[in-house]
Parts: C-alpha cells; sequence; structure tokens
C-alpha cells in the first residue's frame, strides 16, 4: 500500500531533500526513521517527494509518498487504520527540526511528485533594521536596504502566464524551461515582512531564489518594474539577476486534483517531464 | 546623556537577562558590546531593562537605557544625531540572536525599568501534531493533546484586574504580590498556534507561566474555567498550577507615559515598588 506524508523541516542543518553519501538529508533522515519503525531495511521505505528542496531550503507543506507492504505494518503493531500512530512513532525517532504532520493511505494512482498539480513557495524578507526578529532569522532573509514591495509586485506580475523561464534557470543541457508560472506577487505580512508568494505547475533548479534576485532589483530601485519581463524574454541568464540565499525560501503548499484525476494527471505530467529532466 | 534601546534576541542560548559570572546572558553581550563601539569599559555601559526575563525566555520589544557621556559618542565617532550607526555598529559586535532594533536618545526623565506603564507578554502553543512547525520551534511550545481555547480564555479573563496573585508567583519574603492584570486572553492566530496574551502593569516571578499552566489545565477539561479566579482567591501556591517550560514566552511590548509623565511614573513606580522588591 502506498502511504501519503505530509512533512515539515527547518533546512538550516540539511544538506537539502536528496539523499548523498555522509550527509545529512531530509530525505536520508525520513527513511531511515521510516524504516527503524518499519522494522525494515531503508531500501524498503524510500521515500520521493514533490519538491526537492536545496541546501537550506524549508518546508511546511512537503508531500511525500512511499509504498508499504501491509504485512509490514500489521509486523511492526501498526493497524493500516491507525496512521496516527505511525506519524508518532516516527517522530519519535525523528530530531525536532523535522516533523511528520499526517501519514495517509494514498489514494488509488497517487504520486507525490507526478500527481502534484503545482507547488506554492514563499520567500521572506525583512528590509528594515528595526523589524529584524531573531526568532525567526533562520527563515527570513535580512536586507540592509528598504525595498519598494509595490515595484516588486508589479514586476513579478508581468511574469505570471505560460513562458520559457530559461532566463531563471540554471541551464540543463536537454530539459526544458517553459513553467506555467500561475502566480507571482509580493505583500507585506503583520510583522512588516515583505513575503514573495510564487506558485507554478514546477520549477526549474534555482528558478524561485532567481525570480527573487530579479524583485530585489527592482525593489533597490537599480531596474524598472518591466525589466523583469525583458530578461525574461531574452532567454538567458543575465548577471544583474542574483541567486538570493537558500534561507528565505519554504516550500509551503502542494495541490492534488481529486481522487478521480490522479491517474490521468501522472500521465500527463511523467509523459511530458521524464524524457526532457532525465535526459 | 541617557540612551533609549529597542532590543529583540532569542532566548534559546542564554542564561536570561540578568549578568552571571561565566554565563552568557543577554545584558553581559549588550553591555561588552556597547562597551567594544564606544571605546570604554563594561561598567561605563551597563544596561538596565523594562523586563528581566528569565533563562530560554525571548523577547522581541525588549526596551533598555544606557547612560553614556556624550564625548564618549563623540570619541568614538559617533554624533548623537546619528544613532542609527550606533545601533549598526552594535549588531556587527552581537551575535545574530540578539539585535539592537533602534537607538534613540531617550526623553527628559526616562527610565526603562521604572517609567514603563505595562509589559506585554505572548505564550504560544501547538496543540495539533498536523500543526507542528520546526520552523518557529524555539518559540512555540508543542502541547500533545488538543486545548479547548474558549475556555481557555473565559478563565485567563476572570482574573484580570488589581489582585493579589500569591498564587501564581514565587514567594519572595517581603515583596508584594499585588500587581493589576491589565490583559489576559488566548485567540488562534492564522497558523492555527493558540496565543496568550497577558498585559500587566509589573510581574512577579514566574507568573505568566503559571498563569499559563492555569489556562492548560482548564484547555484540558481537568478543571472549569471559574478554578482560576477560585486559585487566586486561595493567594497560595497551589501544585494543580504547573509553571510551563520558558520557550513559549515572548516579551512582546513595553509601553511608556508621555514625555511630561515620565517623571511622575518613575517617582511613583520606584517608591511604591523599591522597598517592598529589595528588602
Amino acid at each position: 500500500m502506498r502511504l501519503r506524508i505530509d512533512l515539515a523541516y527547518d533546512g538550516t542543518d540539511f544538506h537539502g531533500w536528496a539523499a548523498q553519501p555522509g550527509l545529512r538529508t531530509v530525505q536520508a533522515e525520513l527513511t531511515t526513521a521510516l524504516a527503524t519503525v518499519l522494522r525494515v531495511g531503508d531500501d524498503d521505505a524510500r521515500v520521493t517527494c514533490a519538491g526537492r528542496t536545496d541546501a537550506g531550503v524549508h518546508a511546511r507543506g512537503q508531500v511525500v509518498h512511499v509504498d508499504v507492504a501491509e504485512e509490514v505494518l500489521t509486523a511492526a503493531g501498526l493497524l493500516a487504520d491507525r496512521l496516527d500512530r505511525l506519524a508518532r512513532r516516527v517522530n519519535g525517532v525523528l530530531a525536532r527540526d523535522v516533523t511528520v504532520r499526517r501519514v495517509t493511505a494514498a489514494p488509488e494512482g497517487f504520486d507525490a511528485r507526478f500527481a502534484a498539480l503545482w507547488r506554492r513557495y514563499a520567500y521572506r524578507i525583512v528590509d528594515d533594521p528595526a523589524r529584524v526578529d531573531p526568532l525567526v532569522r533562520n527563515h527570513v532573509l535580512t536586507w540592509p536596504r528598504v525595498l519598494d514591495a509595490g515595484a516588486m509586485d508589479e514586476a513579478a506580475r508581468s511574469l505570471i502566464g505560460l513562458h520559457d523561464f530559461a532566463a531563471f534557470c540554471k541551464h540543463r543541457e536537454g530539459a526544458t524551461t517553459v513553467r506555467t508560472l500561475l502566480d507571482f506577487g509580493w505583500t507585506r505580512d503583520d510583522a512588516g515582512v515583505l513575503v514573495g508568494h510564487v506558485r507554478a505547475d514546477a520549477f526549474c533548479h534555482s528558478m524561485v531564489r532567481a525570480l527573487v534576485g530579479c524583485s530585489i532589483a527592482v525593489g533597490e530601485g537599480r531596474k524598472p518594474p518591466s525589466w523583469a519581463a525583458e530578461i525574461m524574454a531574452g532567454r538567458r541568464r543575465d548577471p544583474a539577476v542574483v541567486v538570493v540565499p537558500a534561507h528565505g525560501l519554504t516550500l509551503e503548499e502542494v495541490a492534488y486534483p481529486g481522487d478521480d484525476e490522479l491517474a490521468a494527471r501522472v500521465q500527463q505530467t511523467s509523459a511530458r517531464r521524464a524524457p526532457l529532466e532525465h535526459p
């Protein structure tokens, strides 16, 4: 049976999501915790995620799937209808910077990665020394100059839609950089923190952090809001677009279609992306 | 001249506010940072705060004063009308878990401790495993069972007013435990975190954390909301009132009267409290 795991983590002390020999990663820690609780080998508790976060990037709404034989659950003293106990036990093994929020039986056809409709990220910036908050220093970037949120928002909105985002992506031979940017805008929250909301069907590597770097150039007044669309139209990386630090970025939410549309969605995305992204 | 310093810190790695030999405290770190920047000895940069936070307690709105000779500022290359530069330099010396938000010339008669009208604290609790957020684990208490926010709020409101809070205070011979609780209530924020807001003219030691412990007993349904007022009326500590962990507590704000009322306020509070609190 396939389980869906909703996961949150503080990325500060992780070398990102993907398992790498000798490094502490979220994928490896979660796999080992599941394997410990289920009393299986790590190979029988491999997890697949919706958003492969880079080193230092956080998640509140990461979604993961893992395939487990029902006999394994029973042997570990867990019933398939009491998966909250599995969540509690896994949390008992995990360190405090990563937390399983929920474990549920995944519906037929569910795939954390390929069934996702969209991913939503938030990038947080404090640009006023009088508002710097040490309590959130690990997930809010401190910027030394005041930024114009209105200009940033205008620039961000001009990028929404189906476009080639090559100007904001790390080039990879044979991989498409065409994405549908469903939402991109900047607002200030109650504490005065500037929050960039970015939502897309999928992202290429470092794309959100380059979009934020572009926004900051506009927010500082070094470039006009129209510059963002010009950069995008150029379809090549521009040195004026800085890839901002990872620690301001958090994966907030992943959305899936209704249960009866999962299989069709998986077929659609895996057919479209697999040959391009994994040449 | 007297400077007012607005300060924020993550209390996790501090042994509280008050300087203690051999321990890392906020008072000692701030004093040393000021002394370094002003090129004076630590004795000439002693800071006095509005709320002496315990070990592990955080602050977003701590207020501090320090007396500095104008010649000292000039000698350090700082002008009295460019105190933002002093703030920046002190922040350059301080570790990242403590931040000076603002330095201003204090008005005549200002005293961070004795001129304060009230202090406001917040205590944060997450009581749903699906909402645990590793990004805020250092300042939000995780509670393993769901709490009834409405019952907690009812109990809290019944304590507002001028009362003897001996039932919630650590007993100290000769010290009064009479305080004016200006505000006490519980709400849930957008993320579902239960937030207790407590505002009083002043607090005795461990009072807020005992008030929160009392609230939790009600929130779990172990006691009815009316129990809080009964405990208070008893005027002695009750073992059913647990003092909750420090890390959920944050000093959010300190308020002062208008400039022309500062001196009167200092006279009023120092006359009332000094002989009682420092016997």
